[in-house]
């Protein structure tokens, strides 16, 4: 390990992280607010970002990360941006404690939303701006990571996303990082502008209109309302954002192809036909649900349950109605799909479809592994047979999930919080969603939780976003072993 | 597959489930109540048993089991088992319809104890003894076919178990099949003899004592008392039973090892030590919940703490306290301890203690793959490497179980039970448990479920006490395909 590499690229990402923060300075200008949160924690972290960069850099020059400098960066990466990130928040004395201030951060960049502010509209305009602003970025950092730190890392998911791109393979990408990124990077911009304008189109102020967009295409789910997208009842802003999410959900290699018109591409791969009956036809059970137990008219609850649906799959977290309050095969319902998460390659966090997938066809195989003890049987995506190392990552991967859901729940329910909330902030926590249930459910937010539990959610959210592997292994001994 | 061999078998299953049911006459003389009930039952059985038996015998001498009629044999001998069992409740009149009386039977041979019944004090004497019976059977049912029929079947927790058999490979089993059934059948027998000695000499009856044995040393649970265990306050026959349960919950072969003094072999075990620790573990915890969170003495706590978690740990489902109306993370904790189970090659259900130290070290070591690719890296049990092919049928098994819990839970919540309920009344039927929470927790019962959750939760019960794969390859294509 390169500490000094590792610093000194923790200084570029908190540098980067002080522009971005000048960013919500226009709106608090045209808001007539103050611009000293914004401009005095923008300014810190570009000196102090560009002081360590400099200090640290190697002289040594093209100084390669090796793959455990890559972990390092990455975890402390996100967990620098959050100390940061939270400055103006605490500057301008919008939120008082630094418990509540690191939360709503890393709630942001790890695209999760949950919030503990119980009066959203009362805050500045600039900092709700940079709030919204902390979610794009997160969404960013993924997929920058996807494409140009998947040759280091190599962790299942993004293994698979890999075998997924077009002629890229893992030792060929090196050279094509830039590129990938850009491309990946451009439609990222593109789908979060074309949200604007049809936002907009739809009734929408320029300032709402950009909050929603950022924090949709980042599937991060922070609103500028109190009532998240139930404030907006227009039923075409409602169809917008729901068509929006499910394209941020969508591994954007193959929105890629789509701009493309290579429509056979995206129709064949498996994860996206997994995704898109995924949320076809938990929307018509969720749409028959409440048509049966409610009277809403049909449009109104397929419309409900398309945007609940597609909200919890992809991981936004917006709302335009509680679900908690439905009938309990929908409470029990939308408790499972926590668990489900969008697409790799996509800004969408929890467990990923592409691994369910996996995980489906392998118990069935392991059914054929029984009657026929002798033969290799492995599981195939994509008409490929995938490697047994990769399968192996992927059930690890979903038992570790698991576990540390398990682990969780106990941590968070010894802090004294009730059953059902414990393994609502839980699940929505590590599943980067936003929303749980009971006293953290949709119309409440995670303000009065005790303080320990925030830190051990805020903890969840990070594991969560950051594919498990690349935090936990740094408390593993072999890590830290010198080879 | 040799379907005349199948139905033979299953005759003689029913004829000795036929002769096991005259076991219950003697209390229904002795109690001075209608012997028609069993009688009638057991001749039915008995006869109908011996025509099938008889009828459909091979003519060729030593017709051997094939694999796949291996399968069929088991799940239908349950059910067979089950659907024979019923007769007596039905024929008395102490149960009225074909559900609930179904219900009972599955949830005796699958030792599970959950229970349709609102008054058992009200039951027949003999009655209430062939319902104890039932999970008796069941219990030395999951032994036999642990020893027995492990050759051919060779299912994941089996193969552990017997790779934990003293000098018996899968391929030297088949000439000690006999020897060593017969001394685990002993050991079993033993043991419930003792208990029962035990308990009598606690002031217990003897119909009393021998019902709790039966139920205890089958990790059952089925009770003669509406309390449960809680109906006998006695310090001593409480901890008699927890002795019992924790005994029933230990892979057999290592008791036979304890009983000729072996105590390195029963040591060196880590599927015993993981046990041990995580009853002492978690019974510590819960005696700290219940003195901190009540008022109640260390002894009672203690005491109340070790019986409900050996008890849930075991997949016994005896109650002397309400585990649900104690703190909130008592209560999170006993839902997930409901997917912990005893120990391969023992009477209790659940995932099993095994399969999660595999998974827990898998994890691990998974952390070590991604730092080494090129390494393979198996898991150790017991200081022998397992075969991958074992690893991944241990993830497969728990991630099929979760599944099965997940898609169990849609389905009951879809029949109109409430959330908190329908979770637990999933958990602990597949585990084969007993109690659940909320409307089918401690105190309560099943019977007011409706009619299509009892048949939804007396399936899952046979999924879970057959291991899911036995039952589940009879749904897959490769197993009706002709080879």
């Amino acid at each position: 390990m390169n500490f000094r590499n590792v610093i000194s690229i923790l200084g570029v990402l908190m540098a980067l992280n002080g522009v971005f923060m000048f960013l919500g300075i226009p709106f608090s200008m045209y808001y007539d607010e103050s611009v000293n949160p914004l401009l005095i924690s923008g300014s810190v972290s570009v000196i102090l970002g560009v002081f360590l960069w400099q200090f640290f850099k190697l002289k040594t020059a093209r100084q390669e990360l090796s793959k455990k400098d890559g972990y390092l960066v990455v975890t402390f990466g996100w967990i620098t941006m959050s100390l940061f990130g939270m400055l103006p928040f605490l500057i301008s004395g919008s939120i008082t404690t630094v418990t509540d201030a690191f939360f709503e951060t890393i709630s942001g960049f790890t695209t999760t939303g949950a919030s503990i502010l119980n009066d959203i509209e009362a805050m500045p305009k600039g900092l709700l701006f940079w709030r919204s602003l902390t979610q794009w970025i997160g969404g960013m950092g993924i997929i920058v990571l996807t494409v140009a730190l998947v040759s280091i890392i190599g962790v299942g998911g993004m293994q698979l996303f890999v075998a997924e791109a077009p002629g890229i393979s893992p030792d060929k990408l090196k050279p094509r990082i830039r590129d990938t990124a850009k491309r990946l990077w451009l439609i990222y911009l593109g789908l979060t502008l074309s949200e604007t304008v049809f936002l907009m189109f739809g009734g929408m102020t320029f300032y709402d209109a950009i909050n929603h967009s950022l924090t949709t295409m980042a599937t991060g789910g922070f609103s500028t309302k109190n009532e998240s997208m139930a404030h907006f009842e227009s039923p075409y802003i409602q169809y917008v954002v729901i068509v929006f999410m499910f394209l941020a959900g969508v591994n954007f290699t193959l929105t890629y192809f789509g701009l493309k018109f290579k429509f056979k591409k995206v129709w064949e791969n498996e994860e996206f036909k997994a995704y898109l009956s995924t949320i076809v036809l938990f929307t018509l059970l969720t749409t028959a649900g409440i048509a049966f137990f409610s009277e809403a008219p049909y449009e109104k609850a397929f419309r409900d349950a398309a945007f609940q649906v597609v909200s919890v799959i992809t991981t936004t977290g917006f709302i335009t109605a509680d679900y908690t309050a439905w009938a309990h095969i929908l409470t029990v319902l939308f408790f499972f799909f926590m668990f489900i998460g969008g697409s790799s390659g996509s800004t969408a966090g929890g467990v990923k479809i592409v691994r369910h997938v996996i995980l489906f066809k392998n118990s069935f195989l392991e059914m054929k592994r029984l009657l026929h003890p002798t033969s290799i049987i492995p599981v195939r995506l994509n008409k490929k047979a995938i490697t047994e190392k990769t399968t192996f990552n992927v059930l690890a991967f979903i038992m570790i999930y698991i576990s540390i859901f398990v682990f969780g729940s106990i941590a968070v329910s010894l802090t004294g919080v009730d059953f059902v909330s414990t393994i609502g902030a839980v699940a929505t926590s590590l599943g980067n969603i936003g929303p749980g249930f009971g006293s953290v459910g949709p119309l409440e937010n995670f303000s009065h939780l005790p303080d320990l539990t925030k830190w051990i959610l805020a903890g969840l959210m990070l594991l969560g976003r950051l594919e498990l592997f690349t935090v936990l292994i740094l408390f593993t001994p072999y890590f830290w072993k010198k080879v």
